[in-house]
Formats: C-alpha cells, structure tokens, sequence
C-alpha cells in the first residue's frame, strides 16, 4: 500500500539525437515522460513506497511505459488498459541552447480516458500524501473528474494534498481557463508547490511573499512553497516563513525534471516528519543532483546519494577530490 | 505542368533500428511513407514530370516530407500547409520475419483536412494520367471528396484515371465499407491496378482472370492489371489479356513500395507510348528492382538502370561478374 | 506471493553491435541474462505472479538487472543487496553464423555470494511450483546450498521441483563433477526439462525414450520432458509419454531463450491445470514464437498472442494475410 | 525564374560523430556543402525564389546534393550531370575547441568542370540579383571563365552583383594571386560582403571604414558592407555609412554558415526593398540565428522566425518564459 | 627482417552502415581496405613475419593506415610519408545483395607515388617469398617501376615470386593493356595465384587446367593455382598436378578478402616447408574461414584457429555443440 | 630496442555513450586504458621509441590492447599472453560535470601475473629511461615484484628511474599502506613527477616546495617535478627550482591522461638532452595539447605539432586564423 498517491498521464517521448531543428533530426530514442509518474519515481528511489495512477493504451509503448515505472519500484496496480485509445506520444524539438519545443500527439489517448471509477478507495488506505498536478485536469473531462475525486478521498480519509500546477497552456482551451481551474484546485489543497513563472501566471506576482499570501488568504491553513531556481525555495506555513538557499550546481545539463525531484525529496523529508525547513532544503538538494543529470528521471537520486550531497555541502569542504575516491 | 498527378497523404514514420518488438526497440530513424508520393517519386525518377497534391502540418515534419518529395523531382506547388492540423505520424514494429504492424497517429492530421477546393483545374493542362489509390477516400469525408474531384476533373479533362485500391483495413470503418466505396471507384476508372489479396478482397476471387472479368462487366472498356507477386502480372484490356512473368529476385529485403514502383514503371512506359505488355514488363522489372532494397522509395530504378535491368534479364547472361565492372 | 519461485544468478550482457570477432567489435549494447529470471518473466508476461530470489551488487549493474525484472511484473521481494561484491558481467562474441562464445567476468560476483538464510519460508506459502536450474549450484558453494535448500523446502512444503539443467560447462571444475551434481538433484525432481544434447550429457544417450527411462529408473514418479528443438518435445509420465510437434517457424532469428520460454510456457499451462499433453504444446509454442525474435526475453509471447499463435496452427489457414490485419 | 542566381561547387561532407584527431574517428555523418547553395537555400527559405548553376558527378552523391538543394525549394535547373568526373567530397577533423581542418578530394572534380556555355541567358530574366562568390574562380580555369560570364550578364542585363570573396587559401596557388584576382572582382560588383579578417588579407587593413574606402576608391558607386561578427555589421554606400549592431546570441554552436545566413538575410531584405540599414540589420539577425543551431543550413531561419526573432529583440523582453509557449 | 615481402596501396574506405543506394547511406564506418596489406596481416596472424612497403600521406588517414597494419604486427618500416599528396580514399556502396560498387578518390594518391628508390636490398636479407599484386602496377608509372624492381631484386636475391593478378579494370586504361601488362609479370613470376574468372580474363578460358597450361607453355617451372570458390583450389606444378576440394562454409556473410586469405593461409604452409597439396589445403582453410566473418581482415584466422578448423573437418563429426565448449 | 621502458596493466574500457548513471546508459564504446601504455604512446608519437611491458589475456580484449599499442609504434616484444587469466576490464560512469567514477573488473587479471622472470636484461641496453608507476606494486604481489626488479635493473645498468605515484586508492588494502609502498619507491627513484593532490597525500603538503624538500631530505640527488594544474609545474633539482608556467587552454575536454601527456613530452625533451626548464615546458605543453581532446591518447601531440604549438605560444600572436590556414 502506497505512502504516497498520485495520478496522471504518462507519455512516450521520441527525443532527437541531434540539437537540430526537428525536419533535419535524423535519429530519436524513445523515452518517457511525465510529471507525476516522475515524482512518484523520485519517492521510490528514496526508499518510500509511492503510488501511481493511470491509463494505458493495450500496446507496445503502454507496455514500455508500465515496465519503466514498475521497474522503478512504484506500484501500478491502479494502472489500467485501454483497448481502444492509444498511448500518448510527444516528440522534443531542440534546436538550440535550452529551448525545448514539444509536438503532442495525445488527443484522445488512453490516459486521457482515466475514470474516477477506477479509484478504488482501499487503495489510499496507508496514503499519507496525495499529489495533485495541474496537468490532469487539463486533458479531458474524465480527467478532470479524477481530480477532483482524488480531492474528495483526500478529504474523507484526511490525507493531506500536495498541488503542483505544471501548468502546460497547451492542453488548456486559453489561459484564463487554466487559472481559473487551477487556482480552483489550489484552495483545496493542503501543500501547493509552485514555480516562480507559474506564480506569476497563477497570481500576478513574481515575488514569493505575495505568492503565498494570495494563497493564504483563500485558505489560511496552507502551506505555500515557491521554488526560486538556483536560489532555492521559499516556504510559508501558517506558523513560520523563509527562504532556504539552493546547492550549488557546476552545470545543469537537463532542467526538465528538477520540479518533480523537488516534489519527491520535499515529501520524503516529510515523510520522515522532518520540520519545514529541513524538507525544503531536501527538495532543493534533490532538485540541484537532478538538473546536473541528463533526462527527466535518471538524474534523481538515492537516499544515500542525497545524504551525502547535503553533508558535503554542509562540511563546505574546499576541492573535491573525486578521483582518490573512486578511482 | 506534370504530365501525372497524384493526391494523397504522406506521413512522418518512426522506424524502429531495432527489429523486436516496439516496448524494447530503443531507437527510431526518420523516413516518410505514402503511396501516392511513392508513386510520384518513381515517376520522377524515371525521367518524368510528377506533381503530388496533398496538404502538410506547419510544423518540422510537414517541411521534412515535402523537401523529401521536392529533392526527388515532384512537382509540389499544391501542397498546402495547415495551420491548425499536424502531419501524420506512424510507428512501424518489425517483430519478426515480414511481419509489420504499424501504429498510427493520424486521426484529424493536415492531409485529412485536404480539401477539393484546392484542386486548381490549370494543373492538369498537361495531365496525361491522374493516379487515385483508395486511401484517400478513407481519410475523412473531404478527402473523399478530393477523390470524387480528382473523377471529375479526368472526367472532364479527358485524362485517364489509374487506380490503385490500396486496401487499409484499419483506416475503414468495417470492411464492407471499403469494399463498396472502393469498387466504385473502381468502376469508374480507366486501369486498374491490383494486388492478387485485394482482388480477393474486393471480388471474392484470387483468380486473375475472375477479378479481371468482375470489373470488365461494369465497365468494359476497363483495363486491369493483377499483380501476381514474383509470377509477374496479368493484364485484360477489351483488346487482348495474358500474363507476363516477373523478373527474377536473388532476395526479397523490403516488399514494401514494390506496388508502388510497378506502378511507376507501368506508368513511364505507358507514358513512352509502349504497348501494354511492355507497359507491364517495365512494372514488373521496377518492382523487382524495388523489392531487393531496403526502403519505401530507396531502391526506385532509375531509367538507366530498369533499361540495364531488362536488357540483362533478356540477354540471360550465365553469370554477372559485378567485380569487374565496378571495382 | 509467487505461484512459481526460483533462484539464480542475472547478469549485465555487453553485446557487440558487430558480429565479428571481439578484438574488432567497437560498440556493445548493455543487456541483461540469466535463465531463471526469464522463466520468471515469461510467466508474469503470460499473467501468472512469478518470484526471481537473487543477490545483486550495490551498484547500476545491479540496479539495471532489479529494474527491468521487476519492470516486466516478477516480484523481486528477495532480491538482496550486496555491498562487497559486484553484479557479474559477461561479454558475447558473435563470429559468424549462429556460433557465440562468452567471456565470463563473474567470479565472485554478488550472485556467487547468495545464501540460504535469505530464503523466507513464508514466500512459499502460495507457490505451487519451484524451478531449480542446474547454474545456481556450479557458481559457489553457498549458491549449492541454496539449490539444496530450494529442495528442502519444496518437499516440506509439498512444492512440486521442476528441473532445468542448463548445463554450462564453464562453470563446473569438470564435466563429470557437472554430471554427478546435476543428475543428483535431477533425482530429487517431480519435473525435468531437458534438451536432447543435455540428456546425452547427463545420461549418454541422445534417444529421448532412454532419457526418460534414465531418470524414470531413479525415480518412478518423476515426469520427463525431453526437449526435440523443431521436432517439438516428447513427454514421459507415469501413465503416459509421447511427442508433441513443433511449431512451424519461418526464420529462427535467435534461439538463445527458447528453453527458458519453453519453461514458462509448460508451467503456465500447468498453472491452469491443463493436461500434459496440452502443457508441452505450450511450451513448444512459447518455444516457437520466441526464438523469431531477437533477444533472450523480448520474444517471450503474451497470453493472447500465445493463444492466438496456437488457435492459427491448428486451423491451419492456407497464407497469412498480415497487411489486412495490420495496417 | 528566380529572384537571386548564383553558381558554384558543393560537396559531399563526411563530418565525424567524433571531437578527435581524424584517425581516431570511427563514424561520419554524410552532409553536403557549398557557400553558394548555402545563400540560395537561405532565400528559399526566407520565401524567395533561388537559383543555383552547378555541375555534379553522375553518381549518388551527386543526386544527393541536388536532391538536398532542390529539396529546399532552391531551382535547379541549371545543374547540369558530368558523367566523367565525380562529385567533389570533403572530410572535417574537430580536434578541439572551435578549430577546424579540412581534408578535400576535389581536384578534378565535377563542379570544377562547370563550363559557362551551360549559362542560359534566358534564366537571368527576372533576376534582381546574381551572388557571385570568391571560391568559384579558385576551382579551374572553366570555372574562372563562368565567374567572368556571371559578371558579363549581369552588366548586360543590368543585374547588381554581390560579391562575397569567400577567401579559401587552399584553392589558390598562392595568397598573391587570391589577392589579384579577388579583388578585381569586387572591383566590378556592386555589393562588397566581406569579413573583417577578409578584408585585412586583400586590403591590408582590419579597419571597417578604411576596408570600405579601399574599393569605394576603385568604384564610387559601390556598397560595402564589413561583417564584424558579434558587434553587427558596418556598411557603406554613396550616400550613407553606419555600424548596425549584432543580436545577442546566448551561445556559438557552429560558425560555419554565419556568413551565408548573412548575405540571405541580407538580400532578402533588399529584394523587399528594405532600405540599406534595415537590410543590413535582417542579414545580422540571420547570422545571429544561424550560429545557434549546428549545421551549415540546417539553422537557417524561416521568414516568420527571422521576423518574430527581431520583433523579440527589439520589445526588449527581460526574460523568455520558452516553457509556457511551447509546451 | 620479414620473410614475406609485400607493396600496394592501402585506402581508407568509407563503408556506409545502411544497405542502400548510397544517396540515401546517412553515415559511414572508416575500415581500411588493401589487397596487398590484407596478405601481410594474414600471415601475422598466422604467426609469420611480413613486411608491407607503401606510401601514405602526410594526414590523419595515412597514420591510421599505419596504426592499423602495424597493429596486427606487420612490419611497416619501409612505409614511407608523402608530403604533397593524400592518403586514397573509396566508397563502397552496397545497394542489394551481393553486388558492391565502389567509388574511387585515389587518383593521385600518396601510395601512387611509391618509387622504386625507397625499396632497400638489405630488407629482403630474410625474405623466402616476395608478393606481387597486379594492382599496384596499375596505379602509375612509378609503380609499375616498383613492381618491376620487386621482380628484379627477388630474381637476384633468388626469392620466389607470387603473383596475384587481382584485376581491378577500373584502373586500367583498357582491358587489353590489363591483360598484356599482368600476363608479362605473370611470365616472370614463380607461383601464380589466380581466380576463375581472372584466368579466363587473362587466359580466354574459365577451365582450369587450361589456365594452368597458358602459363606453364611460358615458363614451364611455374606453379598455377587456380582458385575454385567452393569448390577449393586446383593445382599445377610441373611434377603434379590435382583439385583440393574446399570447406563447407555454413554463410558466406562477405566474400572479400577471401582470395587474400587464401594467400597467407598458402604461403603459411609454405613457410612450414609443407607440400603443395597441403599448402593449397590451407589456402582452402583460411579462405572459408574469412568468408563468414565481415570485414576484409577481421575473419582472418590465428593459428591454433585455422588448425582447428581443419582438425575439426577431417574428422567430420557430425554436429557441434558449440554452447557446450563456450558457455 | 627501447630508449625508454615501462611495464604495467591496460586494461579494456567500456565507456557509456551517454552522460548518465550507468543503470541508464544503454551503449559502450570500446577503447584501451593504462597509464604506462599512454606514456610509451605520448613517446612513440614524438618520435622516440618506447617499450612497454605487460601480460595480456588470450583472449580478443588481449589482443585488441597489443593490437593498439602496437600500431601506436610502441615495442610490445616484451608483452605475454597468459592462457588462464583473463585481460582485465572496467567500466566508466560519467553522471554529470568530470566526476568520473569507475567499475573494476581487473581481479585476477592476465597482467596482475605479470612475472619478474619475464623481464629480460637485454632488452634494458639501449634504454635511457626506466618509467616506474604506482599502480603496477598495487595489483598483486608479483607485480609488486617486477616494480623491484625494474628498480633494480636500472640501478644496474645505471639507468633513470622516472616515478609517477599514480594513486589509485581502490588498488590499495588501505591508504597508509599505498603511502608507504609508494614513498619507499619514490625515495630510490631519481626523477619523481606527482601532481599536487598526490603530494599532499604522500607528504602531507600540498605545497610544491614542501613536497620536493621531503623527498630531497631522503635523496638529495632526486628532482622533483610538481604538476600544478593550469598554473604549469614546479621542479627541484640538486642545482636548481623554479615553476614554469603553463599554456593557456581554451576548455579543458577530457582531463584524463593530461599527467601522461606531461610524462611524455618532459621524457621527450630530456632524451633530446634539453635543460630541465625546457623539458618542464614541453611537459606543460604536451599536458596542455592533450587536455582539449577527448580520450586518454587521442589528443597526444606528434612533434611537429608540439613544437608549433610552444612556438605559437611564445609568439604570442593576438588572434589565431585557424581558417585561413585549414581551408
């Protein structure tokens, strides 16, 4: 039984081997992608027992997707198949220094036909977190439906949500749309997780005091986490506020996963009760390992790997000297 | 002004470098498919003015398959481009042997949303074959449009219709639809261009001569060609019928496209004025060219070389001594 | 819990991307193998709760060989960490034709260092089968002793032994050593799987009748099914024997798996309590459809394609039509 | 009828997947390349109407840079098969850094052999502009010749010709003699597109407005525009002279083709009738384009990219937010 | 000081990975290939000393020719470096089959500059056989003077001459020049090594023992071999004369190098003093050998290999168990 | 015969085509690794000649190391094959920034028995060098042996011994154990070249004259050179000290090999009997050259390219014009 619950769409990705735009990439490899699958991988490889819920196509990518995400060692018993609607698909389009252009072939897909029927309630008996994205809703009615389900057991059983926006514009019919639904979501939820950009989208302000104090205002009781980058995050609880200053990071080779790292090692400090302060600095070491690896996934790191990437930060040792250990 | 013309759809294919099945294929290359373009390509290759009439996503994969279509000599002034549509994408899975499935993500893509409006009557001033395959029709209610435009334009213009039936099960609803939509269009064309299954398919009879006399009562001016795989082709024209063998093949790599190149082949003859069982002999030969490489369009002939080829078949030369001439 | 549960070794493959010798191969692709984690994974593909019990290194070969077991559904509960010793590594060397040598870099790998204090009886409450493979007690003294443990448990459980010799000379100090251990536990079996090279082996005759009669005289119970490669297998209970044919294949593109595919078809079959007869035709279909495609697992059929294959054979239709189907 | 001609050699690029000393490459990636062809898929691409004049080999690599060239949408029909000598090839070694080498085979190439008797007068009819480049009359003496007929029609049909020296010692006897000879073409163009480094080796000077005053002194009449490579581009007419800066460019993937995507963007302006600063400002934007992408052509921009580019930089927005857009 | 002496040119092939015309090959694999090289590294592996005398140019290709030939523990101290011209270059193309074009940039080449001047007496001191190939005459007129000195020093120092006339037409002016010119130094030569279809090239008959007959009418003390492909070899030295059937090649996966293989497998068993008939017996070996591995040298046998490779067939066991001996 | 001798183990690197954990690295490249062979390597390219000493598998990963050492031009005759022991092997993880960790497969290697008896005193006549490294006394205890016996044959023959510590603290029963051993040999050798990290963990200091005055203090006749990185070396010889500076490198590639690189270009400039200032520069220099390729000899200088790059340096031309001169 699963400590951690979450829902969502995950997709095939054909990724270029070439940086060029798209009509001159000549190879790809395939891959998969999705955030919320992500941060239930992210909690796995931490050592906590994480959940997750979707919908696959009765074909060789669903097959794929199954097999990576079990393989990790997250529960897809709620994983169900589709035998009419496909898996989705999405290919990336680098052309040039960090801008990632993505082409959807998703309308209509398995995951996107998700039934809250298929929330079986037992499921979230050892639940101690609930994730939320603000993809899900955004992709069907059905979908939106899950969601709001989710929200509902969390309710009943007084598991506690964790939203995250992901905000995606492309899956929603304008953007006023998205902010309407999403803010929707976020007052209903306990612990909201949510970048800069996506503040300002969601909120009308960049600043993180006036992020969280949007927030609060709807639901005094939330907690507010405002990831800032490489400067790390701010958090504010009804009792206590702050910002915990990123790791440092030599390079970052890959953002794309470091929200859902954050995710997955913010909830696991919580999961071990740690305080606040002490999960925000988790996610942020968990997002600073993450960016410096290739892929959505790959990157995320083990328990002991986080340990000792803290520790080290901490002794503030002044040179590495990588080679006398492994070499 | 081409002299023949096509429509019809070509999408974006993700061929697995891997032949497993598709969960454990790890990498894809890029190539386009489609018959009509196909078609269209051979012709050009062999020397003739070919233009392709068909509409593209205004994303990297449309611009992929039109430069494709372009660099071998197609006319392709009346391919359009769609803004609100992608181009057509499929997965191939060679799990073994020759056995193919494909996994298509084309429901509502830029060439189902071609529309008869576009067909501009000037185009056809030189016009002397229009080539219809019965995969249009199956695309969309306009694109069956496109193919009953394409009818009335020959029609008026005096242009002979070729067709090729194509069958695509999976692009039907069921498969009586296919088989009545096809037949009549099939009833209404000038040549017939079919395979020994489709005839089946279409007539309820694998024999060649059965098939032929089905279309013949409908129309009995109609001339029709059965593709009889490595035993050659029957041909039945009001005028005389009889079967001409297929050339020899040291090895099937790839039958994919060989319908295509017989109809290039038995198109440039007939362009060249020859009469029909030459026209079916150069089909032939084209196909036999084409089946011994790998790729849709790779191992079209060019002139030279189907000339080279039906010269060295009828010399019957004892043994090739390909060193000599080549090192 | 596991219906089936067996016990060995899984190793990272460097297989060359070249099939020339190895000093010439420049690229290898990393794979996984072993024998008794793809019987596991042919069960859980055909639906049944398989468990693979190993030891595994603490580092990314490790973690490679957990994830993808347990991504394809095998329960890996009992897979232990080792942190002194590595996961073991062998490399292929494809020359020419179907010939494959190994280079073995496992000596005292963290498999070789697997002990029977690991084995919980309580992960044998709902098996109703084990698979003992003759590799395990050749690795180490300690893998011997979980062999014997294996047997030890099955028969106060009242587990039914089946026995997979797998011989690999390389690993034993000698070939007789090899033929008294293996035909030592052999006699302890209720089942015994063995290929026709392997029964000369073990008992000098190639005949599949004196096979069985061998084991048979050591063990009147024992049920013996002698492996005939295309011939298809001959099966010898105490109340009835014979030989099942093969199934027709078009191309063995690789036949490395077929025995272990052979394995899982014959036990699932037997898991849904079919007869003898029946279970070899099982396994011989498993057999078939494996080795025409490449790998050692990725072949291995589902339920429905398994059904499908044998439901095909036995209406004997006349010529596949796979375009129709397929595209 | 296009819009710009211009002649010249491309060839076959072997390009290493390797950074290393060449004998230590394993695998090349076939491209093609040519400065000419480069500047007329530029203006294809701006939505222009092309023109190249070559001569390849009669072999495959031959077809394939005009199936690459025509592909692009660029016309060639002036491209004309020698079936004596082949298509010219060259190898690229990337040691380190941005440093590259060159390794041709050449000599007695195809395109050497381009002959003017194979210029039409007839295709110049609606040219607004010829680009004439300073590799071509390096080649051979018929290719001297072509470069003078360029020069011939152009002054007979009243045809600006732009002149991009293109200095590649290596062709040339000696620097002498590049020097002579170049610069008595430019003395006879209208446009000058020069680098900075190009025009200290046939002016003598590194200094933008005394570059210019150096062939203004030949011919009051002419343009002068000095490439300064990150800091814009200084240009000079009769009538005005100024610094047009450069657009920011977040890193320098591949330099090569800057210059190319220049004289595009440069001339596409001109042929909307931009006036000289504008002209020279969308010839900037296209360098700046251009180097962030690998590949010669591959970054070249399309018109709406190129527009959205300049409109970008010039509403000075402080920061992209790539992931909302594309997402 | 090798006992085997050998010159010719060695190039860099530029192999493409994909079986296709080579307008659509994407990539290329660097090999070396050298019909005089190719026996040198034979006879290393076999475990004699042989010397190679070339010319490579000053370049990274002409190192890694160098590297490679020096590697497999051939003497290269007489491979001299030419400043002035590059190392040759081909490519191959392999579009269907068995047939394989190639496309030569070797006019001018470095090794085409060899020159008569560099060969030193002093490096034949311990020369038992001197190889004359009828390539290297071909390349130029200085080469023709180096074949002729190769004659000149083996007729003083009274070494055996072995002449393979590996006739490449392409490098001829015609073939009646080929012809004259190769059966001039086969007249002169000790041992002719020789295909069927060379012989009747060079002779006007496919029949062997005519073949033999045309040389031993001029120079009554030659020895003729007469290379049969599968069937083995036939011979004639002026006291017998017979065929030596050839081994049973399971696939030919790439017939060249087999005819330099048989070369070093021959002069292997002559350095061994063995007789003609055992010499023609292990030429037979190494060629089956070589003609089921890829790649011009990599399949060349060591040693114990080509030992056991006869062993094996003489004593005609009637089925390997190669996983036995390898696994 | 070898004016500079070494012995040690090259093993076989398998190394990730892809920067991420090895669980998800996918494909290996191939290449060879030892410090010892890339000393003998960086010599032979600069034109000296280099024997290597070593024990190699019969097996293709032992040839391929002899097969590249050998075409390096390096001296392999002192390389044996062991019949039982296999040719050690480890693999790369290259997760993100240059931390590199390894993954040993060398236990028992064909090389860890390498046997002093194998090291024949005729082979030490012409040498002026002897390269003792501190990995070879850290394999086994035999090696440890051949490590004396090297000390004692050039005490002997009076020859120098060159020192590199080569740390590799995963060699090693603990670190007091490696810092023993390897001062022990420092203290009788007569030229030590550490890098600063090694000297702070063999003396305690990290300072460079620290670092020499404590080897000086137990042979005062001893020069120490200390590597500092980007900032050049220090040396202290019995006369003299000083640091000579290092050469300014546009990015550091690949820093592996770089002290190998160092060994070779000092050794070079002392065989030419240049002042040790001078040979300090060319270690730099080589250093310099070899850090900005990617690969362990890849990126070693030839002569002529050593020399223009010191004198390049020393011209201190304002801006290189690399293209002028390559294209």
């Amino acid at each position: 039984m699963p400590e951690v619950i979450t829902a969502g769409e995950t997709m095939i990705i054909l990724n270029p081997d070439q940086s060029v735009p798209l009509e001159y990439a000549h190879s790809f490899t395939k891959q998969i992608g999705g955030a919320e699958s992500n941060v239930a991988v992210g909690l796995s490889r931490l050592g906590h027992r994480a959940g997750w819920i979707s919908r696959i196509g009765n074909d060789p990518f669903g097959n794929y997707v199954r097999q990576v995400i079990r393989g990790e060692g997250v529960d897809t018993s709620l994983v169900s198949v589709d035998h009419e609607a496909p898996t989705g698909v999405f290919f990336k389009e680098r052309k040039s220094g960090n801008a990632v252009n993505v082409y959807y072939y998703r309308a209509g897909s398995a995951a996107s036909r998700l039934d809250k029927s298929l929330l079986d309630r037992s499921y979230f008996k050892e639940a101690r977190y609930v994730l939320v994205s603000g993809i899900l809703p955004a992709l069907s009615e059905s979908c939106s439906e899950v969601t709001e389900e989710l929200l509902k057991i969390s309710r009943e059983q007084n598991i506690p949500v964790v939203f995250d926006p992901n905000i995606r514009l492309k899956l929603w019919p304008d953007r006023q749309e998205a902010v309407t639904r999403l803010n929707h979501i976020a007052e209903r939820s306990d612990i909201i997780l949510i970048g800069q950009t996506e503040g300002w989208q969601l909120t009308g302000s960049y600043d993180e005091e006036e992020i969280a104090a949007f927030y609060r205002k709807k639901n005094p009781e939330v907690t507010v986490i405002v990831k800032l980058g490489a400067k790390g995050a701010y958090f504010s609880t009804p009792e206590e506020s702050g910002t915990v200053p990123g790791y440092p990071v030599s390079e970052v080779i890959d953002p794309i996963g470091a929200g859902d790292a954050f995710a997955a090692g913010f909830l696991s400090a919580c999961l071990k009760n740690a305080g606040m302060k002490e999960a925000v600095k988790y996610g942020n070491a968990a997002g600073a390992v993450t960016v410096q690896v290739s892929g959505d996934i790959e990157g995320f790191p083990r328990e002991a790997e986080l340990d000792a990437m803290i520790r080290q930060a901490e002794a503030e040792t002044e040179g590495t000297v990588v080679e006398e250990v492994n070499r």
